[in-house]
């Protein structure tokens, strides 16, 4: 099935500002609150046992970021995910830095479990979540992205999910099809969780186009990346280009995201 | 008794550098301290059992806001009301999403024992507090302010309290002199977590002026909606909004505060 | 030893890419790992029982932070600064409003005995760290910085360590070598965390160049204060100065370092 114009995705997001129930790391809480509000959804942060899962079930969409892991929040996060594929409610996961430690890939193993919608890392999280070495150090990757590639269709085959690798290029695939997303700027990496923000993002493609999960994480990406774009090109800095940033995705146009996506098709890998 | 001009409110607060214990939400805490320092007030953000009442006790004011609760954030709010209230400490409740879980309704009615100040929050939030249908949608208000001021009404007048009740117009009410207040900027709704940052802006002129907290918490309002509209003039998105805000909260003269106020005085509801 | 010029410093931290694991408060953790990212260090927060020995120990330097404190934090941190002193990696204390509180001053006396490498904290801090009457409030000295260099001297000398007291004037100190930094603006106590901020970029500098900790802790405030300077020439209020100093410190490069540095020793207190 084709792609539809990204603007389309974008659109639909903006009609709908579907709720995004978000359970991330508490460094990336509010810059991903504005991430989402910037762009035109309704981002929601909560995980007390005793209504997380009351609240997941009235979401949209949900988002599951595991930066800074705690076993209450672990518990959280699989009520929320347990939820959310009971009511057939698309889940995007985070799996910061689990290359790092075992507890990490212990939980992450559980996680899918409950069946994500989409996978969003960086190269060192998607090899290390194949059970790869992953070289991987903290949040940054350090393996370069074509190495991960197999990995990611691997990946996405295996757990019947989207896979969104990103880096100085981002790739999505469903396992079957794939895509090379360009754009961005060298200082989105000086930035701290803008990874973390654009899963949730990628959350809210998908909660508003539940019927084409690919083409939606595909148009999140590439917001991202036509944003970035722009952002950078006025930036003095990190601080000014996450000012920017959050600018530029409020003012995208659909047209414009469909005018200035830079997306290939990939058949052979 | 009628408001003194609301520069002398922002006069009082900035002699005095009111010290505001904030026990926020996770999203908030960050830019919540920082539309406190901007404006001229000094926060402190803790929550250990182990000291929670100690500092509550030596703070000029408190702010509880709900946003991320769990059961020992719970109970430090509890504890930090509770010693608010013994000591005559003003504080301000800040009910987020109040109508979307029953956790949150429980916890809020416990809070509500122990005599708030202010209650802030949007009408979704203060018609849930009066037991009413919300139709609240995460931490964003769907109902109309209008249908919400008998509600506000009612709730400052069972519990003694004022309610600052705010949206595209603001209300304000002690339950006998009712307030309206204009200003403000569209973008604001697409920043996340400003609504928190008032509330404990409202503590901070709340302890700054202790013996007139209906004219402190309308200056408080006042303060948002005047900056509000000026660092809207020159944004371009939510981004540069964020920062031209507390910039502008900064630079505001109480003479500005003052002149630019736009409330009336609502005499029939 | 004297000092080296400020930007071998500088070019060591950039060459390194230091990762620093950062045990922070709440308010901190975003601003803290932009400040890192912004000037070349790699930041990673997490303090999970269950990984944080096994990332400390893999981490180039560590951050302590005590600013929202509670019991399974004050677990982790006790558990990362053992694992560094076992593992010789240099360690940051930052004893936030530790004056305040009984409970602050019992955990700080705990994470004493594990030898930071560098204590950072205002005057305040420092003098109830040596048991003085400190007149802290919040997170905010009252304290002139002068009546505290003969504490922070003493400090130093008790735990064979480097103190770095910040205020309008900062002092370093490893108990024999004493140097006052000038430089800074009057916007940086009116942006929250700036602070913490500065104590993750010492450890930042440190891990950088273990073989000169006082001149790394010197460099790094040097930084702030080049960077402060710099951010404050333009910017209209703390919103504008926050993004001004992230892009200040990506932009100072290791010469500017050098020769805007305003230091001097102090050879007689």
């Amino acid at each position: 099935m084709p792609l539809r114009p990204f603007g389309d995705y974008l659109n639909a997001l903006r009609a709908e500002t579907p709720l995004v129930h978000c359970i991330t790391n508490y460094v990336a809480m509010n810059s991903t609150a504005n991430l989402l509000l910037a762009t035109g959804a309704s981002p929601a942060m909560l995980h007390a046992p005793e209504e997380v899962a009351e609240f997941t079930a009235i979401s949209a969409g949900l988002s599951i970021n595991i930066g800074t892991i705690s076993s209450h929040w672990a518990d959280a996060m699989l009520t929320a995910t347990k939820t959310a594929n009971q009511h057939a409610i698309p889940w995007v996961l985070d799996p910061v830095a689990v290359g790092a430690t075992r507890y990490r890939q212990t939980l992450c193993a559980k996680l899918l479990a409950f069946k994500p919608c989409v996978i969003r890392g960086n190269a060192s999280e998607i090899l290390a979540l194949c059970g790869l070495d992953s070289q991987g150090r903290g949040a940054d990757s350090t393996a370069d992205i074509c190495q991960a590639v197999d990995a990611a269709i691997a990946l996405a085959q295996k757990h019947g999910c989207i896979v969104a690798m990103t880096g100085e290029s981002d790739w999505v695939t469903d396992g079957a099809q794939h895509y090379r997303i360009n754009g961005g700027h060298p200082l989105m990496p000086r930035v701290t969780t803008l990874g973390c923000g654009l899963s949730a993002l990628v959350a809210a493609f998908v909660a508003a186009n539940r019927e084409a999960p690919l083409g939606a994480a595909s148009a999140a990406l590439t917001c991202f990346a036509v944003a970035g774009e722009r952002a950078g090109s006025n930036a003095q800095g990190p601080g000014s280009f996450q000012i920017a940033l959050l600018d530029a995705l409020y003012q995208l146009t659909p047209d414009e995201l469909t005018t200035h996506a830079q997306m290939e098709a990939i058949h052979a890998v």
